[in-house]
């Protein structure tokens, strides 16, 4: 049975076998990273252990990270506190649809808009009371559902990469339901 | 002057520049991501607020996020949660470049290796006790450089994704160095 793209009585025997044996949730994911100069640089992620057993994968994804000009990059990549946005972002998503499938719940469509502020200061070394992350992030997500947003909003934040910086900083999310 | 490919002498009057109007520090990245069925979204990554202006890019980064088949995805993309170890190495190899430069501290070269261990209970809600994010992340980073590796490490933690993750949990940082 599929709900939201996602195949429930695989989620479900999943879920039974994490019971039965609490080691198979034991999860290590990986990314190996070569500096090219200045602000660029390329991370290679490939195999991870998961299930019990190592985990691999028919090519690796490979991902460059660069800065902008303004930041004394080429701007031949996203910079990396973007990329915690894009994990934020996809990890909500995903999480919402999957935990909504479990449950019945059918969506139609998920967006997202996020905004992360930092003060540069921080990461300068400019001042210590400035931290050198973001301070603040906020995520708009716009949802297809018939369920109501408050139930779809508890089910996103069961979202790893929401826990990682939920628990660093204020993630302010808010969920907007069109029927 | 150019060290480690950064041009040092932007770098220095970035800093002037934050030191005597602090706002410029103040910056915004955002992100939108669609959703396109079970476990598979895209995020675009495009303008962004900062130097106290709108900062627009030639075109916009765009990247897909999956799960892989043992969690119940296509596998099109790398995971959010890898995405995460990918924005930390990216910004500690970034951070240790810059923040040496701005030394006159030369680097030959830098890779890393980086573990994220995740236990699935948390994330499938089958304990309240595991959390759903990662619970211990290692990054071993190696460098060609004539620096000793603690001052080295102390660099790199001036990165914005260390603050955002270390803050949530225990980032185990070590640099072998190269001569």
């Amino acid at each position: 049975m599929i709900v939201n793209g996602v195949d429930v009585t695989a989620l479900s025997q999943t879920l039974d076998a994490i019971r039965q044996d609490p080691k198979l949730g034991a999860f290590q994911f990986r990314a190996s990273n070569t500096w090219l100069g200045g602000g660029l640089n390329r991370s290679t992620i490939d195999r991870f252990y998961g299930a019990g057993q190592e985990q691999t994968r028919p090519k690796p994804f490979s991902f460059s990270a660069d800065e902008p000009p303004v930041l004394l990059g080429g701007d031949s990549g996203a910079n990396p506190v973007e990329f915690v946005l894009h994990a934020l972002a996809a990890c909500l998503t995903t999480t919402m649809a999957y935990h909504a499938a479990a449950r019945g719940i059918e969506i139609r469509s998920i967006s997202s808009a996020l905004e992360g502020d930092l003060d540069l200061r921080g990461f300068l070394g400019l001042s210590d009371d400035v931290r050198k992350g973001y301070h603040h992030v906020r995520v708009k997500l716009r949802v297809q559902s018939d369920a109501p947003a408050e139930q779809l909003e508890a089910l996103a934040k069961f979202s790893s990469v929401y826990d990682i910086v939920s628990n660093s900083l204020p993630v302010e999310v808010t969920v907007e339901i069109h029927r």
